[in-house]
């Protein structure tokens, strides 16, 4: 992933933050108003000393003795990621995998707002999408047009390995700034673009090796 | 991620091992019989010196001068990455992302075969999944005899986050060693167990954080 004006935050901070985000998230209903650092640490399997660290980047948040207020800490994690304000989203390519991340509901709870969905296959353009409002399919060859129009920074990649490269450079091109991308391929993008790639048979491949050492245990 | 057994391998170059695969896999059928370290670490972003250092744990597979021979690498990289072999998977939830990694061919191109499918909706148990060659979604608490049966090491988690630890743990108990979890909540697993999280929208909030520095484009 490159680094576009944060350069002094190490990469793996910023990825807890998003953990302590989460869980805030889900512990902000209940009945503690405030978490310490240990207790933070402990949900996610790490110690005090690195949530501290990892907060003390942006600022001074705790009070010694009482922790961290959580209503307070969410806001100010979601201004730090920039989750407080909502990004357009395009989502390019809907096989089975595009289908299924166009109805993820994870995506708009973040702020994450799909707002254009494109493909190469004309048998989908001009399909509505009720899981998006609606929306309606439009054909991959609009992508610049719809980007400048929509103001689409951000864009998900969910095409076949040998589109991904074109497709990319066409989202690039057009101005979006941020990839995520589920093609199973390493994409190159201009060094002001920051690029993130999944790729879920790798994902698993990963595990596996991990178990090479260790016998089954039936 | 837990290692059990590989100790010395440096996880970001087990990483690479994969990505060297992928990209070999996509080339094997070109003309081009062999290919250099700088090659591969150019079609990936890395460096020569990086590709052979990453290899060289493993053992000596390429000659000077000419490089690495692409189809002995792909059988080396498989049977070092273990995908040289099927491995039974269970897929456990069955909401729009579990039937999309139900209908994602990349797992079993990778000799990952979903053997099982799991759900805690009576109305989906029974139902036959024409993607998974029609075996039929089973319900959460046939589980664990399940796994055992089928000799199941690698679970895939699409249930909500509040059901993920729970059936984190019925896998765990019944033998389930590998546990790739797409639910948004980090899970606590047995030290002898290999757990890999993949949270979308985290991914997204990444690629929003390295944004908030830059202007939009247009």
């Amino acid at each position: 992933m490159k680094d576009t004006g944060s350069e002094s935050i190490p990469e793996p901070a910023v990825k807890r933050l998003s953990l302590y985000l989460r869980h805030l998230e889900r512990i902000r209903s209940g009945s503690a108003k405030t978490i310490s650092s240990r207790e933070l640490g402990e949900a996610l399997g790490l110690t005090d000393a690195q949530v501290r660290k990892d907060l003390a980047y942006f600022g001074q948040f705790g009070q010694p003795g009482i922790g961290y207020q959580i209503e307070d800490l969410v806001g100010q994690l979601r201004r730090i990621l920039g989750t407080d304000r909502v990004w357009n989203v395009a989502l390019i390519g809907l096989g089975n995998l595009g289908r299924a991340l166009a109805a993820y509901k994870g995506f708009l709870k973040k702020g994450f707002q799909i707002v254009a969905v494109f493909d190469a296959d004309e048998s989908k353009v001009g399909r509505a999408l009720p899981e998006l409002e609606s929306i309606k399919v439009q054909h991959i060859r609009d992508l610049a047009r719809t980007v400048v129009a929509k103001r689409i920074r951000l864009a998900i990649l969910a095409v076949p390995a040998e589109m991904a490269q074109e497709v990319a450079t066409q989202c690039t091109d057009a101005g979006v700034q941020g990839i995520l991308n589920f093609a199973p391929v390493s994409l190159a993008v201009p060094s002001d673009v920051t690029e993130s790639s999944v790729d879920l048979a790798v994902q698993l491949e990963q595990l596996a090796f991990r178990l090479l050492g260790s016998p089954p245990k039936f």
